[in-house]
């Protein structure tokens, strides 16, 4: 089979990225505008991002439920400011039945069958899960209420692109309720923290934790915080959010607690989430003009063998070793893979592999057997080394934690390098165009906030928690700021 | 707090399951018409469900994916018999934005964004699904595709109940497709069986393995197994179904495959799925007066323990006692609960684990920690034993694995009890009212099937795998029968 000729990032990023999702088999366009189909090789690394922020959401004492998919239209402007940051483009649906066409023609909607009150596809269920909360709080003692959804949202979009930006999307969405300011705005921190722990040690990909300006704030929030990465192609990537509703929709569906004291009051909200857009992020913080690289804690095969043989005896020698070597790894957690499909070469197999993002290949051949060798090659730096396979087991568990490390290591010095202070906003239009996070000073404004993004497209992606007070001036109006804020163009 | 006084079985069954519902706190009503709220603890069964069954889909050799929450309109009419089985009563997308009122009133769906063609909310998968097989499929080394999906889908329902028939409800669905006849008919027969043991050992419920006549197929199906179960009303719940779809969708979506000798030949399929409404088979089986019984294996909370004590002093001692209990418990990967909270008593915590189901409740006071006792309540059958404290986890462990297996006897000895052979359609017709499975022989007309279904609501469940050949004539007609079918009114 021919090798087809692939995008490299230099020529077009963008184009990489479409080819890579369709030759790691992640993910197709459907036909229906829009929404993807997620394949079952990206499946597999969901359900791996899925299940371990599910453990943690769980450890942190949340529970899982689920609400309707459908709002009815009303319930959407309840609370003023999340109307308009999401009521417009959405899923309406109109009726409830179909009927075949008088003339043969085929099916049609049913007139008789309309609502009398439009329902909307969830594009987040703040509105719906409130207005059920309003009837499951009626004491302090009902609270905290401590509750995440995983489910399917729909967010019409004209323009999509596979996991980045698509009209139905797979995430998780927490919504707890509390009885104090002081404990929701504690939640919301420890869901920032939950995600970008996860990010780190997880995905391997470092995240700068912060705060959004109130241009950039969740419809409906007091406090937005954000985990921000930055992609190869040094754009930035919002990976994770977690905001603080303050009392604004316990006001709008009027949910309130009676206190110790008997005193009835508003109750306090967060919202949080992150959604298979991580597939995204990391794809676009490891993998190379090869294909997708993943880190060994989401990868659904971690170490694949390759047979190399002419005879049937040789295979026979060869596959005895490799699937004890199988039985080990299995022994230690490690997700193995013995490829022997007669089928296919083995340098198709390597190519396979790579584009596939497996974290370590293990290829035999006569020559290794003879020797007491296995020929280990590692996805990340693409290194091939000749290893005894007496405790090659061990070697291998040892290999997949320095992988984990060194994709990290490798995406903060790539961070580093592409981020940097600039005070001048004449050099800050020529840097942005190459990329980066740019430390900047900015008056605090939203008119300096929207000058920026409209004269160079880049948006101010946080205040970084921990940044430093620094006294200075803002780099477009010469205003005083109290510190910097982290601009970058963004997906 | 007062207890509430709740419906029994006896005097109202369908009130008697709605209270339960709720007192259970598993489930409740949305002000979304036909929609429910599955709340944390009917979700936590529901992940139970669903783990069990993920595991043994993987180990059958099916990978998850996921297809779009929306079909174009056209798919539905693409198979002829799918459409007239499904595409009726649905939610129908017709527009994609919502606009402001002109004059202020709120929200209203904007005239100007309508789809050029209507989305269809998924009822079932099929059409998208085989609409991507299509390109995913050219020779026989594509095939099989095992897939199963997670998903939410809607079928419009003017009269819902909770997990039994609701517009939204949660399910799986597998959809595979083959080279050949003979694998896909071992495909639907594979899955069918997987049902079966998941519903006998993990649920605790007896089930008939069986196929449906012609009428009660699936819309698009060659044949459909199912098993059936018997809830305690005496009426039948099918509980899971796997189709043979032939190649019925094959055909309709022209997926066709290169076989070895080069032929194109199009390809063989299957589908099969279980939902929600496993809950309400779930609840159906084992609950009684008192509130909802669970068996061990997917009970939440396996174990919960009370303190019953005057002074700290006690529920010190009692709490020492009894955390090392629960350590002991969770070494074993039993789920323990200890329930020390200061604001409610003992009998009301009783009242509420055994509303709740859980399997095994230990009470702990003064007495029983000067003897070195603790008392045990099984839920299943509410006997209470005093139990040396000594070896009690060793104890319980025994217990639970007892209950689950009473569960299992209790519900094979009901069904046993209520499925009779009869020969009269006279006698049917009475013994009919009083619910049960009832073995008759029928002539395999649709005509007679659909006069016992108009005179009596009865329809045939299923024809029993295992079930014997016997010469007999129709109970209605007359004419000759070669085996008794399973009559029964149904949910």
């Amino acid at each position: 089979m021919a090798q087809q000729k692939f995008a490299t990032r230099e020529e077009d990023y963008s184009k990489w990225y479409n080819e890579l999702v369709y030759r790691a088999d992640l993910a197709e366009h459907s036909d229906v505008r829009g929404c993807m189909i997620i394949k079952p090789y990206g499946y597999a690394i969901w359900e791996k991002i899925r299940d371990i922020l599910d453990k943690k959401f769980k450890e942190t004492g949340h529970s899982n439920a689920y609400f309707p998919l459908f709002i009815p239209k009303s319930y959407l402007s309840k609370e003023a400011s999340h109307v308009e940051g999401f009521a417009k483009e959405c899923a309406v649906v109109t009726h409830y039945r179909l009927k075949n066409a008088e003339d043969g023609s085929g099916l049609i909607v049913d007139p008789a069958a309309k609502l009398e009150e439009e329902l909307i596809v969830r594009p987040t269920s703040e509105t719906i899960i409130w207005n059920s909360y309003k009837n499951w709080i009626q004491s302090y003692r009902d609270l905290p209420i401590l509750i995440n959804q995983w489910a399917n949202v729909v967010r019409w979009e004209m323009r999509t692109r596979l996991f980045l930006r698509t009209a139905e999307f797979l995430w998780q969405e927490g919504h707890t309720a509390h009885a104090t300011k002081q404990e929701a705005i504690e939640e919301a921190q420890t869901m920032l923290e939950v995600y970008a722990e996860f990010a780190e040690n997880y995905m391997a990909m470092p995240v700068i934790k912060g705060r959004k300006t109130e241009s950039e704030r969740f419809a409906g929030a007091e406090d937005t915080l954000c985990i921000e990465a930055l992609m190869q192609d040094g754009k930035a990537l919002q990976a994770g959010t977690s905001h603080f509703l303050g009392q604004n929709f316990a006001k709008a569906f009027e949910v309130k607690y009676t206190d110790k004291e008997g005193k009835q009051e508003y109750v306090w909200a967060t919202s949080w989430g992150v959604s298979t857009r991580l597939m995204g992020a990391l794809i676009m913080t490891h993998s190379d003009d090869e294909g997708l690289v993943l880190p060994p804690a989401l990868a659904p095969i971690q170490v694949v063998a390759v047979p190399i043989h002419r005879s049937e005896e040789e295979l026979a020698a060869i596959s005895e070793k490799l699937n004890a070597l199988g039985q080990q790894l299995k022994a230690k957690g490690i997700t193995f893979k013995y490829d022997n499909d007669d089928n296919k070469r083995p340098g198709w197999k390597f190519a396979e592999y790579e584009a596939k993002g497996v974290p370590v290949r293990i290829a035999m051949g006569p020559r290794d057997l003879e020797n007491g060798k296995a020929e280990v090659a590692r996805r990340d730096t693409k290194e091939k080394i000749s290893v005894d396979f007496e405790g090659l087991d061990e070697y291998i568990e040892q290999l997949l934690s320095d992988i984990q490390q060194n994709l990290l290591e490798r995406a903060k010095v790539f961070r580093s390098d592409n981020m940097k202070k600039l005070d001048s906003y004449d050099q800050f239009k020529i840097e942005i165009e190459k990329g980066g996070f740019f430390l900047c000073h900015w008056d605090g404004t939203k008119e300096t906030e929207a000058r920026i993004k409209e004269e160079t497209q880049a948006t101010i992606r946080c205040i970084a928690l921990d940044q430093e007070p620094e006294e200075g001036i803002c780099m477009v109006t010469g205003k005083p700021s109290t510190g910097r804020v982290i601009f970058a163009k963004a997906y």
